[in-house]
């Protein structure tokens, strides 16, 4: 059976456990997430934050009835470039069992569109260093690397 | 005479011009920015929306009375990590006037504890690639440049 094209949408409450699934699943997020049932209450009023702030829209991709995807897209307000509305991305994952299908590309595509129609001047992201495979993946849809991504943990 | 210690607060509307001063004041900025007398009502509106975000703090640093720093300190949910907060800072910038006198140290320290008071996990950060100085700058406060930072242009 040739699969559905991907559809896009916000994230709902009960596409929580999948998009902590997606999450969870590599070697990075393994240690860092907690994909349990039930699912621990930070990440239900997490959501609950993210939800009810315009500037927060948590993407899922929707495929055969299935979330197989998700991003977090951010609109942040910002003094330079003239006022200029920044739109970065957060948290991109595609399910496993689907990658290498064009699933990451059309739901990234998806999202600049979305950060277009709302006004803002740039996408922005941070992707580590060594993950040369995503370097070239945001290279294609037109993404510079032009910046250094420098973090210091507060734990 | 010796200068006061920097004191930090949030901007109020009456810093803009200094802001906005600041950020202008750099080779990129001043081709971006529109240091103009009125301000163009872009930035007031832009700020407008900021301040009445409590997920914004744009800070100033003042000194004998005058603002001679700025940095936008942004905090953002999100469910990795646990649904853990990130800091975010941009438009970091010192008057010209007084720079080498690590008062962007000073500043940058007052938001990691802010970041830290607010319960962030992290504080993220992006820079130019070829701001070498920049990146000496925040390894010396901690940061790691782990990350490649992307952007997309939309305009």
């Amino acid at each position: 059976m040739t699969p559905q094209d991907p559809r896009f949408r916000l994230a709902t409450a009960a596409d929580l456990p999948a998009i902590v699934r997606m999450l969870a699943d590599d070697n990075l997020g393994s240690q860092r997430e907690r994909y349990e049932t039930p699912l621990p209450a930070v990440y239900r009023s997490v959501f609950e934050q993210i939800e009810s702030d315009p500037n927060h829209e948590l993407i899922v991709a929707e495929q055969d009835g299935e979330v197989i995807g998700t991003l977090h897209l951010m609109f942040l307000p910002s003094l330079s470039f003239q006022g200029g509305l920044r739109a970065q991305v957060e948290s991109v994952r595609v399910d496993k069992r689907v990658q290498n299908q064009g699933i990451g590309s059309k739901m990234m595509k998806w999202a600049m569109e979305r950060a277009q129609q709302r006004g803002a001047h740039v996408v922005q992201l941070t992707t580590h260093k060594t993950r040369l495979d995503a370097h070239r993946f945001y290279e294609r849809l037109g993404f510079k690397g032009s910046h250094l991504g420098m973090k210091l943990s507060l734990k």
